[in-house]
């Protein structure tokens, strides 16, 4: 089978799912990720922290997180959070995930790298059209998820500090003048 | 000797110190850590992200970094930073450290939690008059920041989701509402 026929057959077995549900059995069940416009993969701190971000940016509607432990998803929906269950590191998960195709950013937050650079794969699979960004912790990993085609990596210690010093600047307001 | 007692001491050796350096051996050698408004303590990678966040809002010449790191201080120091050599973990940087009290907030950012609490009470048994803040990865770490009288913690993976969240807007500016 050649690139394009490969790729129009995943895309047509994905309508097919996405518009007949009622024909799967529960074991084929599908994970649906809604019509959110940014979808958070991996809900721990980092992810909890850029939804957050997000949310007054863009508001609460158009975000969605996806996070692989029940307890965590259970306390997010508690907080009125948009988490829903599942594991974006098992191709299962990307087997059975349908979308609107309203997504137009998805952000790769889980804590470990091989983590990111599998669902960057999965993604890059698929019919997906907008962007993908990672967070990564070392620069091998970055250069990797650069590599597999993302197209922004950014590393967690320096994001940290970044947010960190506006945080303060925020809480503390020190008296200096700005620029 | 009573508190205020203990206390003007301290200040008054201080003072001395500060304005006799002629008189000191060089085993005494001061460390002077200028008159900037802002200090950064520790400038790996979590301190870098805050010491450029904090160009951006106030410009290079308010905002120094002390590293203990000799190879990281000279490449600091050759793009531009204000970063000088010090181990804020020993007792000995604190008994040498002078600044003009012109320091209106400090930041804690060095890679160990017990590294920022011990520099934490150093400054807190000095006469300095202005903010402290901290980074820390763990719950725990935070709260015996607190304990000790830090003016704001954060934590590490929080604001890496944040700065991460908003780094991704600015870089691949997606075709969302604001709302």
């Amino acid at each position: 089978m050649n690139n394009i026929g490969h790729r129009l057959y995943k895309d047509a077995s994905k309508w097919l799912k996405e518009f007949e549900p009622d024909k799967l059995n529960s074991s084929d069940k599908l994970i649906d990720l809604g019509n959110k416009k940014i979808m958070i993969l991996g809900m721990g701190r980092i992810g909890s922290g850029a939804y957050d971000e997000l949310v007054e940016r863009y508001g609460e509607q158009v975000i969605g997180g996806v996070e692989t432990r029940e307890e965590s998803v259970q306390i997010h929906q508690a907080a009125g959070r948009n988490v829903i269950h599942g594991d974006a590191t098992d191709s299962d998960f990307w087997a059975r995930a349908i979308s609107r195709h309203s997504t137009e950013l998805i952000l790769l937050a889980m804590p470990h790298s091989q983590a990111n650079s599998f669902a960057l794969e999965q993604i890059r699979e698929r019919n997906y059209k907008g962007k993908i960004a990672a967070i990564a912790k070392y620069n091998d990993d970055e250069a990797l998820l650069n590599e597999l085609g993302v197209d922004a990596a950014f590393n967690i210690y320096n994001e940290a500090g970044s947010g960190f010093a506006r945080h303060v600047c925020e809480h503390l307001s020190p008296d200096i003048k700005p620029l």
